[in-house]
C-alpha cells in the first residue's frame, strides 16, 4: 500500500479544467492529486530570430512555481536575478516535447508561449504541466485554426507525460507524489503520443542504478497511466479531439 | 453609466476565499471583478539582519503577475533577470501598509512573507493585493496565536485598500477597473484602517492635475467603499475577526 | 522649536546655482538647508521604442547618490549590479510630475533626459531633486526654443515639491531634515504647479496612521512652502520664467 | 556507410591522456574522434552548506565550451553573464551521474569539483565529458586514498556515457558525431556502469517519434559501445583500475 | 600652440577645495582646467575578507561619472547593471597607486575607500582623481592620528599622478584635455611620489608606437609636471603636508 | 640563481604549435615554461556598430582561465555572472597591442576575434597570450589574404610581449614565473614591435616604487628577450613570416 492508499500502477486524481483564465488564448489549470498548474497558451505572429524566413511555427515554454507552492518557501527567481537549472531542463523539456506533436509547417511563423506555472506542487510538477499544457496549446490552436488563420489543424496527436519510480519497499510504481519522489532510487519521466510513441524518456538513478528488467517493469507500468491520461485530455477537449486524427496524418 | 454599468460609487463583486492552497500559514484567493490575485501569508522564523537583536518581527512582501494575467503576454522578470520599477513600488506599498497594523513587537523576531501573485489582472491589483494580504496574514497570525507561539495576537486594526479616480466625461468613481484605470486623469490609492485613519495616499495625476476640492471628493468615494471591504474582511475572517480590537489597543 | 532652530512652517535656505555644468543643455546646483543636488537636462532626438510614430516627445529621469553623500558610506548601485526599489520609485516619480507640466506634443519625438545626482544627503532629496529638475529642463526646452528647434515653448505651468511631517511632540512640519524625516510618524510629499494645482501626493504613515484633519494641516503647511519655492525657480530663471504662462494655456 | 566511415555499431578513435594538466588532483584529455575536452577532479575540503554535519562528501561539476571549440564562434557564457540552459542540464547530469558510482560516506565531508572544458567540439561533448571525468575523480580520489586522507577507495563501479540514435536512412547508429547528430530523428544518451545497470537513460525525439521495439535496438547497440569505453578508461587507469570492484561492494 | 593656449610643457588651471563635503572623513574638489572631480576618503573598521587577521590596512577606491560630466550623456553603469572595462582599470590603478605610499601596517585592519566622482570631465580624469584621492586620503587619515585612532601617521610620501601625450603636429604635451587626448598618437599616465620615485607607468600607443628616446622625453615632461602638482598639494593640504617626510621614512 | 635556475635575463622554453585546433581560422598553443594558452583567432565579416561605415577592420579580444589552470580552483566567471577587473584588464591590452601592428584598413568591415583561454598557469598568461595571439592571427589573415579575401596582407610588424620585474635580492629578472611575480617588488610588461618601438609599458610597483635608473634596466632586459620572441615567432609563422616587412610599410 502507497502512502496515499493507491495501488502500485494507479494515477492519482486527475482533473482538467479548461478556459481558467480569461485573457490567453488558451488556459487550463490542471489538478494532480495536490499538484495544482496553471498552464496557459499564447500566440504570437512572429518567430524568433534564429527561424525567421523559413516558413515554420515555433514553440517555446516557461516554468515557475509560487514561492508557496511548495512545503518551505521557496525565493522567487525574479528576486534571485537569474532562472536555476532545474527551471531551464523543466522549460525546454516542455517546449521540445509539445514540438513533436505539432506539425510546425501548418502553424506559418507564429510561436506558441506555454507559461506553466505551479500554484501547489505535491511531485510530479513537470509532468502535470505537459499534460495540461498540451491541452491549453489545443484550444489555442483550434481559436486560430476556427478564426482561419491557420487553414489546418497542426495536430498531430495527443501528448501526456508521467512518472514511474522505484522504491526501496514497493518496487515499481506509477505517478509518483512528494514523499514518493524523495524517497525514490530511481526517477523516470515519460512522455508519449496518443499512437504509444515515446517523445522523451528521462531515467535518473539518485545515486543508485537501474537494471534492464526493471527499465521493462518502468515503461509497462508508465504506458498503462499514460492511456487513462488520454482519455482525461480527450474528455476535456470535448469536440476538439475529433480533430487530433494520427493515423490520416502518419507519424515521422 | 461606466463601461460595466456601475455607479461611480460602486465597487465591483469582491470574494475572498480563504486558506485557498494547502502549503501556507495564511492564503486566500482574493477576487475584484475580474482581477484575481492569490495572497499568502509565510511565517519565518528569523528577521532580516538589519532587524536582529532588536526584538521586533518584520512584514515584507513580494509581488508578480503570470505573464498571462494580461491581455497581452508580459515577459517574465525572472527570464528578464530584474524587477522592474512598478513591480518594486507595488512590494514596498505592501509591506509598508501592513506593518503599520500590526504590534511588531508582539510577533517577536519573526519575519511575515507576503507574496501576492496576480493571476488575472482587470485593473486595481495592488489594492487587491493588500485587502487580500491583510486577510491571509491574519488567518497566518492566528495559527501562530492559537498555536502558542506568541502571546498575543498583533493585529491592531483592520487595513483594507481601493482606487479612486477622475473620469473625463464621468468625474469621481470608485474601484478603477483597467479600461478605466487606462483613461484616467487622476488616479488615487487609499489605504486605510477599520477606524478610518489613513496608511498611504497616493494621488497621481496622468499628464494631468486635481484641485483641493477635486481630492475631497475623492477622499470621501473612497472612504464609502473601504467600509464595505472591511465588511468583506470581516465575513471572510469569521471568528478571527473579534481578534482585532484597534478600540482596546488605542492608535500611534 | 526644530532640531535646526526653523519654526514648523519655515523651509530650510535654498539656492539654485544654473548652468552649473558644461556639458548638459541645461543644468542646476540646488541646495536645500545641506542637501546638494546636481540636476541636469539633456536633450535626445529620438523617443523611446513604445512611443515611435506618435509624434510627443518623453520625459523620463535618473537619479543617484554619491556613496559619500550620506552620513555611512553606501554602495553603489552600478558595483551591487542593480537598482534598488526605492531608486526606481524616485526616478518613476520625478519623470511623471514633469510630464505633468509639459506640452509633449510641442516637444515633438524628443526625449528629456532628467539627471538627479545628490552629491549631499540631509533628508528631501527626491522634491529637491524635482524643484531643481523643473529648473534645468526650463533652462534646456528653452536652448531647444531659441535654436528654433521647437516652435513653442513647451512648459506649460511652473512646478515644485516639498515635504511635510508629523512629528512625536511638534505636529506638523515643513520641509523635514534627515533628523525629522528618520522620527516623522507621517511623511508626505507634495508635488504642485504653479497655479496650485496637485500632480502628486504620497503621504506615508510610517508604522503610524493619521487622520482627515491631520490631512488638511499637512496639506496647508506645504502649500505655503511651495508658494515660496515657486519665487526661487522664478528668480533662479530669470526671463525664462516669463515665457511659463499658465493661465494662457489653460489645465488639462 | 556512415559519413566517416564507420560501421553502425562502431565508435570513434578513443584516447585518455591521463595527469595531463600540472595543478589539478586528476586530469585528463579525452578524444573522442575529434571532439576533445580537458576533465580535471579538484577536492575540496568541506561541502556545500545543504549537506554540512551528514558526514557525507558531494561531487559537482561545471561544463564550458572555448568559443571556438566550434564551427562558427559562440559568445562566452562569461561574456553574457549568465549560463545557458543547455549548460546548466549538462552540468546537472555529469554531476548526478559520477554521484552514482561513488561512496559518499566513504569521502566524508568533502567535495569533488569535476570540470569539463571542450576544447574542441565534434558531437558527443557530454558523454566524452562523463567517461573523462570518471578517470579524472579517479586518480583524484585515490591520490586522496593513498596520502591516506580517507580510509578506503570510494568508486564501487565503472561509469561512461555515449551517444545512440536514428538516422533517417542508416537507422540506429552508434557515437554520433555533429553532423550525426543534427540530422538525427532520435537522440539517446545512455550512462551505465560497469556492471551493465543503468545510470541514465535520455532518448530525446527531435520533431519526431520512437517506437517501443526501436528503442530496444539503441539500448542493445549502446551497450556494446559502453563496454568498450569500460576497457578504455581501465587501460587508462592502469593499477588504480584495479580498486574498483563492483562485486565486493554489491548494488544499490 | 596648443588648442587651448598652452606651451608644452604646461599643466592646466588647477585647482584642490578641501573639505568640500559635509560627511566623509576626508574630501576635495578637484579642478584640472575644465575637468572636475568629487574625491572622498572614508574609513570603515574592518578590511576585505582577504586580508583578515594579518594586522594591516588596505585602500581601494571606486570611479565613476555623471552620465553629463561628458559631452554626449553615458548610460549609468548601474542602469545597464554592470559596470564597464575602463572604470574597473581606473578603479584598480587608483586603489593600488594609492597603497604605494601608505604604510598599511600603521592603519591596522581598516579600510580606506576612495570615492572619485567626475562631474565633469575634458580629459585626464584618472589622472585628476589620484591627484585630488591622495589629498582627501591625507585628511582623513590626518583625522584619524589626531582623533588617537592610529598610532602613526601612515602616509610616507607624497602621490600625484598626470598624463603625457605625443600629438601628430606637436610633438610631447604634458596635462592632454580631451580633444588632444582623442587626437593623441601616444598616451602615457604616469604615477610618481613626492621623492620622484615612479609607482606606476603606462604607456599606450593608440594605433601608434612609440621609441626609447620618445619614452624619454615623455618622462622628462611629465616630471616637471609632477612637480608642480606636490606644490599644489601641500599648498592644499597645509599643516598636514608636513607630516608627510619621505626622507625619514625610507623607500621600499 | 633563479628558483628555476634559469639567469636574469633568460626566457623560460617556449613553445608555439600552430593550427592546434579544427575549427578556427588561425590558432596556437603556445607554452611559456609551464604557461600553457590556447589562442585562437576568428573573422566575422562585420564590425561593430560603433564603427560601421567606416571602411575598417577591429580587433577584439577575450581572456579567461580555466579554473584548474591555477593551483587553487578558480570559480568560473560565468558561474559569477561577470567578468572582473583583471580579466577585463587583459583583454582591453591584448587587442589595443594587436591593433597596434595592423592596417586596419587593408581588412575592410571586419572584425578579428581573438581568444586566448589559460589552460595551465604560471605567471605571464597575458604576454604568452599576446605572443601567441600574433601568431593565430597572422595565421587568419594569412588565410583571408590567400583566399583573396582581402586584397593586402595587412600585418606591419612583428608583436610581442613580455615581462621584467625586480626581485628583493636579485635585482631586474626577465620573464617571471608564478612564485617570482607573487614576490615582486616592481613587475613591468612590455609589448613591443619587431623594429623596437614600445607598444605598451606598463610598469608597477607593489606597495613599492622604482627609479629612473631601474627603469632603463627594465626596459634593457625586456628587449634582449623581446628579441628572442620574434625569432620563435617566424619560426612558428615559417613562409607567413616573410609577408611581414615593417620597412616597406613604415610606422606612425
Amino acid at each position: 500500500m502507497r502512502n496515499d492508499g493507491r495501488v502500485h500502477n494507479q494515477l492519482r486524481e486527475i482533473h482538467i479544467d479548461t478556459n481558467y483564465l480569461k485573457h490567453p488564448e488558451g488556459s487550463v489549470l490542471i489538478t494532480v492529486g495536490d499538484t495544482k498548474v496553471i498552464c496557459t497558451a499564447s500566440i504570437e505572429d512572429r518567430v524568433p530570430p534564429f527561424m525567421r524566413g523559413e516558413g515554420k511555427g515555433w514553440i517555446t515554454a516557461e516554468y515557475s512555481m509560487l514561492p508557496r507552492a511548495t512545503n518551505q518557501r521557496t525565493i522567487r527567481e525574479a528576486a534571485k536575478g537569474k532562472i536555476t537549472g532545474r527551471t531551464m531542463e523543466i522549460q525546454r523539456l516542455i517546449g521540445r516535447a509539445l514540438r513533436a506533436i505539432v506539425d510546425l509547417k501548418a502553424i506559418g511563423e507564429k510561436t506558441v508561449w506555454i507559461d506553466c506555472d505551479v500554484i501547489q506542487a505535491d511531485g510530479g510538477t513537470r509532468t502535470a504541466s505537459i499534460t495540461g499544457a498540451f491541452v491549453a496549446m489545443a484550444i489555442a490552436l483550434n481559436k486560430l485554426h476556427t478564426d482561419k488563420r491557420i487553414a489546418k489543424f497542426p495536430i498531430i496527436d495527443f501528448l501526456a507525460a508521467t512518472s514511474v519510480g522505484i522504491l526501496d519497499n514497493q518496487g515499481v510504481v506509477l505517478d509518483l507524489n512528494y514523499v514518493e519522489d524523495s524517497a525514490a532510487l530511481v526517477d523516470m519521466n515519460i512522455i508519449m503520443t496518443g499512437s504509444g510513441e515515446f517523445v522523451e524518456l528521462q531515467g535518473t538513478g539518485e545515486e543508485a542504478t537501474f537494471s534492464y528488467s526493471q527499465l521493462q517493469q518502468l515503461l509497462d507500468v508508465a504506458q498503462q497511466g499514460l492511456m487513462n491520461l488520454f482519455e482525461i485530455q480527450r474528455e476535456a477537449l470535448g469536440e476538439i479531439a475529433d480533430k487530433i486524427q494520427p493515423a490520416a496524418e502518419g507519424q515521422a
